[in-house]
């Protein structure tokens, strides 16, 4: 991290105010480390956590700066967990669902199948319970967590043949992450694990027939649409994954209110920017996927989508029966789904829906 | 304003760096007065301004001190724009389209019928180009804009009887503002000013048919339902109208990276938390209006959407070739508008529908 910004931070700051402040005050700048699960500088992503770190750094005018580790740079990925839950940095930055493993709850606070959209999810968090939820199933690890970022929709990914009926996801080696992958299991699939920079290879070599990623932006940079013809939607295993980050609670603690009242700003203003970014560059690449590279989108048919709903339910409902703390995240996320949903029907779907409509507009 | 906060936050980051702070810090704030065109803690509006004042203050440490005036208080909201473009107030927060007669541009950064939502009205501000061209508009006035709230889907309004063809809106005396109301009178209804807190006793003496006012949660607290058994959707006028504040350009020039760094980040903060306030406490609302006042929600049929797509098209273009600055901002609207409906249809639109078909969920 560099000194600049926040020396010209403090001396600016001294200008402005009548009691002039010391330049010796940018040295007193409280050093937090975050370190991510993303490669460096990874767009939306790595990107989202570099913007996050300058937004306290910055508007801290020489108060905190935070350092950006990314993956590998301290600890490996998976590790970042414990490493901030232990003290040894100050906060990381991740999708929740990796820590499925330390408590099943996490699921929730990232992204389920068939469950709420980013709006959605930042409603629950923000204004109905979610972040109480998530605090105490964090502060049993020691971690004060915080909405990020929301990728958006994501795709359900690239398939070799198309998908007609249920029957076709039968003996289907596809690489899916997580609870989609216990989803496409549920209907015969074979869920495989293929890191990122082997999907490529591991599609054109035929080793399986269909992989998710991300979406248009992650997914092109990919070249994914060389090895696979069909794009398929809705992603019915993400519907709006969101970007967690989570600070020490012994550091939260330990912090001014001025701090803290940065550093949850920050955090808001990231998860609205990395939702606006993704949804931007996602509607940019797919007009290049379709135009330039002849990508065939494919909706699946509502039989197959039926079955994967009623799959999802069954995946979901298990998980949320994990344990105490988890059977209360899910219920309460099942209780805002409801309600999200209808009030989401006669707003944002009727309106897309009727923005379909044949009349002339510009 | 209280002073006590920052004199805490002050203390609290003196005892947390090496070099401490002497409480005269606090005097040394800068007061940046926030004038707004809405009624005092009026909810998801005022509260909004109060909550973005608190994030400026408090996260400033002592450098910043935002003091919200509400309307009426320094001036009628009508005059905010020019109070603070003059240098009266440092800022405003208000609906830009309050300012069409100074510059027509300002319709489109807000809400315009038939535009766009919430997600994708920020996705063009912050990286469709939006943000250059709103600055460019406001520059004009010497104003700094920001996205800073969006109220989300509204409700087309309130109807005593049924629409069910496009003729049944001919004659109709509406309470629809600005240009949603020109696509009314475009299609026969005689749109009507109705202040807010005279539209229930307008609607109970038959002097007007019909009114438009937000969505679920405002519009249960006018207790609308009492006076008019039909609640229309979709909100084709204001599919996702966004809340805009401004600072005075040179106010924002004099201000240091640092103090700029922190309103940019409560700004993007506020667009986030309104947005998840209003879908919460809408879909919340929507359940008590159904289920307690024996609401009817009722769609426009397709004729009539269609009809008043087409209306909303005339509209809004005509107002889109008003001058050289608004024919830029338009072009800039429209061709965001058509790239983000391609993904939007593929992505939310089309998961909003797989999550509607019958398969069990929890």
């Amino acid at each position: 991290m560099k000194r600049r910004p926040f020396l010209k931070g403090a001396a600016a700051a001294g200008a402005a105010g009548s009691v002039p402040l010391a330049p010796a005050i940018a040295d007193a700048a409280r050093e937090l480390t975050m370190v991510t699960t993303w490669p460096e500088h990874s767009p939306g992503l790595g990107s989202s956590a570099d913007r996050l770190a300058s937004r306290i750094t910055e508007g801290s005018g020489g108060r905190l700066s935070v350092k950006v580790l990314a993956a590998g740079k301290l600890v490996s990925p998976m590790k970042t967990f414990e490493t901030v839950s232990e003290g040894n940095a100050d906060m990381y930055h991740a999708f929740e669902y990796y820590w499925q493993d330390r408590a099943k709850a996490f699921a929730f606070f990232a992204s389920v199948p068939f469950g709420l959209t980013a709006a959605e999810m930042s409603s629950w968090v923000m204004f109905g319970g979610g972040q109480e939820l998530w605090d105490e199933t964090a502060a049993a690890f020691n971690l004060k967590p915080f909405l990020a970022g929301n990728t958006g929709m994501q795709m359900a990914g690239w398939f070799k043949r198309k998908v007609g009926r249920t029957g076709d996801l039968r003996g289907l080696k596809m690489r899916i992450a997580g609870l989609g992958g216990e989803v496409a299991r549920n209907l015969g699939a074979q869920p495989v694990h293929v890191p990122v920079g082997q999907i490529y290879s591991a599609l054109e070599a035929g080793e399986i027939d269909a992989a998710e990623w991300l979406a248009p932006w992650n997914d092109m940079a990919l070249k994914l649409y060389k090895v696979a013809k069909y794009y398929y939607y809705p992603g019915f295993h993400e519907p709006g994954t969101t970007l967690g980050a989570a600070v020490n609670l012994k550091v939260w603690e330990s912090l001014s209110s001025a701090d803290r009242a940065l550093i949850e700003a920050a955090m808001a203003a990231e998860n609205d920017a990395v939702l606006a970014e993704f949804n931007a560059r996602n509607a940019a690449a797919l007009e290049v996927l379709v135009k330039d590279h002849g990508v065939r989108l494919e909706r699946f048919p509502n039989a197959v989508i039926n079955a994967m709903g009623k799959a999802a339910g069954e995946v979901v409902a298990e998980v949320g029966a994990s344990d105490a703390q988890t059977k209360k995240v899910y219920e309460s996320f099942l209780a805002f789904r409801k309600r999200g949903l209808g009030w989401s029907r006669i707003a944002e779907q009727a309106f897309s829906e009727a923005r379909l409509l044949p009349f002339k507009y510009g």
